[in-house]
């Protein structure tokens, strides 16, 4: 099975490179074109096979022997090359945002205009834990989730689902390391900057608000509303996430790890923690896992809920590559670490 | 005027030892008795008048020509030195946690037994912007804040007071840097296992709660619990505080602008920032103000408050610096950057 | 006196807002003509007497009743203001290299082409505790040193002065924060790409090495060369420089150390560690000081120098506030930390 | 093949894991017996096949059916493991300095006493790529290289060798992250002290340079004396290395390269970087790579070497699996990342 990836995207080509089942036949780039792949992604030095950045030509991509694309493009890029890639036939997992979210009118007010609206039928978000695995039949398109709603998600989604907690009041504070950024050249993302540095951004309108509550309300039945918090911290890589919500009437912390064993007991990259021991980027950085822990707060009756992750791994790039395994029906964390 | 220092505490020796009124004229430690100032402090070379540690011993300290002194000692060390110092007639500010809580089993069950329980009468908790100034004439013992307790009395008090804010489902997020744990010498604080992490901890218990929670409600009358998660990120020094807080009926964003206005419009050390540009403990590294600012999210009808300090100026030794300013009348700013 | 800066430097701002005897009253940028000082410059919040910027006109600013200007600039953009004012009979203290190179020809080789060779006969590099005094007397215009020709002549000269050290196999290696750059938006400066790296860069041609080694040679009194190896690692500011020089025939651990103490025993700014004592950054930070060491080697009969400093104060800004109290025959402290 | 880890090393336990021929069968620690390996070890919680940590007893380790040891133990608590092991007929590869030094004296002056001097004689120093080769038939027991040497043998000993540099005036600066201290809980080694901070430590007799001065020496065939400078640097993980040398007559840069050429043209783990391009940490971490580069200055006719590496896998432990790959026979990558 050849694969390509679309867009310079370090940790997808790592992954990829090293992966039991896909071989890594392309790497494309408008800005890279005709540079090593080891140049710009000095980690793969030595590894790398040789592979070389050619333009990003989707007609040319659509005419190869390639099965399955990786967009790892800025949304509105995206949609382009899905529109040439899925009419060749060809498997696509677009890591931006162009087909996270389904209500047109939603994501056009938070990204602008969509520039391929007739495939949001035929394209799925998958979050892989939580997703109702028919995708794998239905899709021809995935949508893979942004770094901080995996973080949100993954404890939030089976305690709604299972009246553990309320749909009221709920706050989601994130924590992300600057390469949840990008690697935008500006100013706020300099060394000089962030170093140093703890200030919440985005309030009350990150875009990745709209893909949370679509999928809080697709995934759990009922119309979720949160409050979601995001800061930037010093560090390069992890998102670690605090979640407080009302325990619903009756609910204990004994229902709401039964919950989450119920949800993720096989599921290989979600670690639950005891209450008490709370989720530490550190942890985590270079896996695709996601941990995750709750405490129950007697005096407010509120749980809280804490996840951490590697925003470039199960974030972004790890949870494609698992998602591209489930697709094929190959072991689900293949190459993965 | 001449002060002194119970407990190498290293920002406030730089502090006084520029200040235009009080001179520094002791500083005492158990552990670094006999050191020079300047060997355990190295960032007061060349400015240190020769001073040395001389041993902590709360008799000689007593018989002392010093009028003032500021305890920078572990609770339950603090008290027996506010004992002797306190009976000689001295002045004291107290970094510590001792006289933090005026109710005794609330200070109990949080930091164990009381070593001063007598002194609670005559000591008071000083915010310097919030506290009523009755406190210049009613203490002989005066206990400064904590880190935590500043970056949420600040924002949050004047708006409970004036009505604009809810007492329900209020959320404090604090981001702290490491030094906000002191220098413990423990691994959770070395180096290689907090660089590159963010993590929650201290939730549901931390120690902060129980002067926050009492000061929220003495100072705005009536019951106020929060739910406060603190986590540690990758910095030296700084505290970013994010509330989350419903809105209170017909409460608007000029209101809360008002509000903050009328408290804070002529605080030295408290910069309000327009809504939308958020605080950054960057900003404020080095110098003893709080940076404060909020938003309305009108999808969920809760208020965003931010604030961001340096947790050892503002957050410790330069707001007792303050407390000592106003305490002797001198202006509140002198000797502060 | 007033004084004022062209270019948004952020620390000469700070250090001159509370200085004693200079009052800042103009602050000039292209870029941010019309912001207030406070909101490009945010640390400065609360003390910025309502500055705002102008836009950099020299001819404004040389028909102003403004005695001195520092000039914080790119080179090649310093030399225009510097003909304007120099020509009003404006005193200047540039920050930038282009007055820092005497010889035309090596200027040209690092630099460019130079905008205004005229003023060199005028002009003097001044290294407050190095340079021959006169220069109060004959500058027109001060070129004032770079970070790391500070750290590295501020150890180095008295002992070649003083024949303690060889002038063959000077090895100089620099390790400096990430400020050192500028506040240039590039990809190499990103928090991304520094954090967590360490490498060397700038290897056998950075621009430093022409005002470095023209510097040993003029106040030394023989040629010398020396190998300069600067390296980027993660840090905000500070400079550590380490330097391996062979010891001459005769000289000793005390002998380098009188050598020292003779050059630098009434120095405010220069802190003389015992041997054994490695200077350190963080112990420097936000001072105008340069603390130095120096170890005796018997293996291999090398001398070890080292140095720390703070980059945007002892290394720029800082020392030339410095300049400016020793021109005008104030104290050689006032305003600084 | 089953394997052991005698002492809690993080990273060795990780690559272990994932080996595709020898099996993690047995992991020792006085401090963490009765552990699970994930709770030490968070990083591989889910793939750590539940084992847990046994008390560290040498008999019960020499009585088990397991063939190979590595030894993560502090510098003379691994002499008395490795006598039990050798003893019973295992393969050893000591982490530790207990081995690393044949010349007795040498080990003892920086060291201290040596508990197994006898085991002198059938022990070998493996650099991989350095070592003759007949220490896989020679060898009961393999001394490990310490991170700092890896990171300037490797450079220097093939140029040495073929003559391509002086042995005089030869000065390796070096830069390590924190973590090349090991764990140890100082508080020279907690966050606030090292973050913001760079420094040199260990000047002049840092316990590195015995070993490294015998290996130039045996590798290159005369005796050789070097200037070592090691530095901290606010990065967990990660060690640069900067050696000045001399050039030898009529060496070019070519000759360099071609030298290199010959020595690592087949090495799976060493790059050549081009001539201006310089290794950097960030690119190696979590890799067994060391790349290296090298720049001739005209003005000093010296070369500037650099290289990078983790120091935790190519300095420590992804080093001794590939140890343990070339003295069985596997490929010398397996497992490796």
């Amino acid at each position: 099975m050849k694969v390509g990836i679309v867009g310079a995207s370090g940790y997808a080509g790592e992954v990829l490179l090293g992966h039991p089942h896909a071989k890594l036949a392309a790497v494309t780039s408008r800005t890279h074109a005709g540079k090593p792949l080891a140049q710009v992604i000095p980690s793969v030095r030595g590894k790398d096979r040789g592979l070389t950045f050619t333009p990003s030509d989707p007609a040319a991509l659509a005419a190869s022997d390639i099965g399955l694309f990786f967009l790892a493009l800025p949304h509105g890029a995206a949609a382009e090359f899905a529109k040439a890639l899925v009419g060749a036939g060809k498997r696509v997992i677009d890591l931006s945002a162009d087909f996270r979210v389904a209500d047109l009118a939603a994501y056009e007010k938070y990204y602008g205009k969509h520039h391929a609206p007739e495939l949001l039928a035929v394209s799925r978000y998958v979050q892989p834990e939580l997703s109702p695995p028919s995708w794998k039949q239905e899709a021809k398109l995935v949508a893979s989730p942004g770094c901080y709603p995996t973080s949100i998600l993954i404890p939030l989604v089976p305690l709604l689902r299972d009246g553990i907690v309320s749909r009221e009041h709920i706050v989601a504070n994130s924590l992300s390391g600057v390469s949840g950024a990008g690697r935008k050249v500006e100013e706020m993302y300099l060394y000089v900057e962030r170093a140093e540095s703890a200030k919440a951004y985005g309030l009350t309108k990150h875009r990745h608000l709209s893909e949370t509550e679509e999928q809080l309300t697709l995934l759990t039945g009922a119309k979720t509303v949160i409050q979601f918090n995001p800061h930037l911290v010093p560090m390069r890589v992890g998102i670690a996430t605090t979640i407080t919500v009302p325990a619903a009437a009756g609910a204990t912390i004994e229902s709401l790890y039964a919950s989450w064993q119920k949800a993720y007991g096989k599921a290989p990259f979600i670690q639950i923690l005891p209450s008490g021991e709370t989720p530490d980027t550190a942890h985590v950085v270079g896996s695709n896992r996601v941990d995750i822990s709750a405490m129950y707060d007697p005096r407010t009756k509120n749980f809280i809920l804490t996840s951490a992750e590697d925003n470039l791994v199960k974030g972004t790039s790890g949870q494609a590559v698992q998602t591209m395994n489930l697709w094929y029906g190959w072991d689900e964390t293949a190459g993965l670490p």
